[in-house]
């Protein structure tokens, strides 16, 4: 019997998938973990490096490569297949993992500027860092309330 | 007459300049331009390509592409020295630039991931994206509420 694998993606998938890819890559995601991240979005269960590479035309050790970045992001997950050493891999179910990198970004912002502000040689530098300092940390706490909103209404949804 | 040019940047200047950076880079800014970024935060007033040069001990050329770019991104502006084809660099009074282009990449990403939710196939695929569509376009409308509610504050506190 011949294993075919699954079928080859369609025109509305590879779109998704470059589409997601070209969105993330400004923000410092490379290409290939933008591409295996809306792939893995497109797929009911995990999926393994075998067939992420297969079906995205990559080397397995850039699957690999890409799969990494995506779990130290906490975007995707590796699923353990029981019994077994092959990883399996698909999306995190903590949609807010990228949101809340962004939010702790500019609260480091916030802190660095609130500091700096505190030791400033000039009124004007000192003044514009305290503002400044005053976005970043409302903006980072307005930011993970929304964050706890959207998860508390999900937890009522699915609960 | 001996041209002095600014004093030399100070132990808290440079590590204020590294920190920006190092906070900025892994979200896609070059390290130049991320310095170049808190070097112009630190001053009272808009500075010359030349100045940005010496003190962050770059090239000429290597100041104008990290201006550009952070031109580019609304961080910083070009400001006319009168009747002189030099530019004189400073940071943007919106402080709120670089919020804004995040929430403008989530509405981007919640309004891809609806649009293919509409088309999926599996309904398991059709559900995630649905979700992940409401979490990224909830948070692009927090963002921009909570930015207006921030300049509405600034300019009553400065008009």
């Amino acid at each position: 019997m011949v294993n075919l694998g699954p079928a080859p993606l369609s025109e509305d998938d590879l779109r998704f998938i470059d589409e997601i890819a070209a969105l993330l890559a400004p923000r410092g995601m490379p290409p290939s973990a933008g591409r295996v991240y809306g792939y893995l979005l497109l797929n009911e269960a995990p999926v393994s490096l075998e067939q992420i590479a297969t079906q995205l035309d990559m080397s397995k050790g850039g699957a690999w490569n890409a799969a990494k970045t995506l779990v130290h992001c906490g975007q995707i997950r590796r699923y353990g297949e029981r019994g077994s050493k092959r990883g399996l891999f698909g999306p995190s179910e903590n949609y807010a993992a990228g949101m809340l990198e962004q939010s702790a970004l500019w609260g480091a912002m916030g802190a660095l500027m609130e500091d700096s502000a505190a030791t400033a040689g000039s009124g004007v530098v000192a003044g514009r860092l305290k503002e400044m300092a005053r976005f970043y940390l409302t903006m980072r706490d307005t930011i993970e309330a929304g964050i706890r909103q959207l998860n508390a209404g999900r937890a009522r949804k699915t609960g």
